[in-house]
């Protein structure tokens, strides 16, 4: 795929959508921020950053590390941003009902088990190496997978918040000002993360890069 | 990724997810049964049909032809699907403001093009061989996008008529069988999902081998 790729547009597309998503979250409200960029934004720059470590001075466990911590902190955004639903007056019951919620905890338990896996890897990097290759292309393939389910379930949130606001409010239009910017900021979600996913993926920078650099 | 998975397995983990989506749809509602069953379940047979493909007696075009003629039928379904929703009382602007019917359009856009791109290239396999190859990547990876994108949008599309049927019986619980149903089809959904991407680009069988086998 590389003949064809430009991989600095790629990722300056991914950048671009990344920027595009923030602004629009911003503007909308300030409740799903902390999904949307601590957890979506912040795991994409990090599938991202597997570009970045190619000009990012350093070793191969320097960069691994940088991955580590930035999915730290996105699962710690991620864990938080469910946390404050159990804070709601009616607790767990009442909003894990959704399909949007159940999505949403599939997805925090495959990042937290990826998250463990990688740690735990990490540090006990000089014993096991085979078992690491061998385990290499499910982690980066359960990670997009992750990643995806991610955003599926942010386009799940967005609709389900629209939804809940449409029937509280009778006076919100469908064609209203905040219908048409809930359903940009979809759109340009499901476009970084194809970019970012592609990015990911695409053979000059993506794991098989990673696997030829394994030392 | 070879070495640790069994394709039969994954095969058979695709077709149980798909077979418990189909079982689903037909128990809760009739209507999502063309977009779900025509569009994504049979466009994801086409990809899972991959793997069919090696068994499968005959030439690399008759495979070729299978694959074309499956997304086409599942192309046909997902226009025919659309199509229905412009028979409403209120026409066009009143079915499509949604996130879902945004994400729907841009879905059956991308299948479109990527069928016709797909048919032209079959039409004149002779006379272009090396852009082919060149292109090839980026209809696997257009491809997987598309399909991961309608999965998104089916998620949207279950969760909106949830809330639809919700906001209209006021009798429906947000704990009812009518929402474990749904729920549970969503899962499902995002399960097959996987499982049809991992066969997909799972080295042994996935575009690693169609590109070896080229000729």
């Amino acid at each position: 795929m590389a003949s064809l790729l430009c991989p600095a547009l790629v990722l300056f597309a991914a950048r671009l959508s990344g920027f595009a998503v923030g602004l629009l979250v911003l503007f909308w409200v300030l409740h799903p921020l902390l999904m949307v960029i601590g957890f979506i934004l912040l795991s994409g720059e990090v599938f991202a950053a597997i570009l970045v470590h190619r000009w990012l001075p350093g070793s191969m466990g320097l960069k691994k590390s940088v991955h580590l911590g930035l999915q730290g902190v996105a699962l710690a955004s991620g864990i938080f941003g469910i946390w404050t639903k159990f804070q709601g007056k009616d607790g767990i019951v009442a909003n894990f009902y959704s399909l949007h919620s159940w999505m949403g905890l599939i997805c925090i338990s495959l990042f937290g088990i990826q998250w463990l896996l990688g740690f735990l890897n990490f540090w006990h990097r000089r014993e096991a190496k085979i078992a690491r290759i061998k385990i290499l292309p499910w982690h980066v393939f359960l990670g997009l997978y992750t990643y995806a389910l991610a955003v599926a379930t942010a386009e799940t949130g967005l609709l389900e918040k629209l939804a809940f606001i449409q029937s509280k409010r009778n006076n919100v239009s469908k064609h209203s000002t905040e219908s048409l910017l809930v359903n940009s900021l979809g759109l340009f979600l499901a476009m970084l993360s194809g970019f970012v996913i592609l990015a990911a993926v695409s053979p000059k920078y993506g794991y098989h890069t990673l696997q030829s650099r394994q030392h």
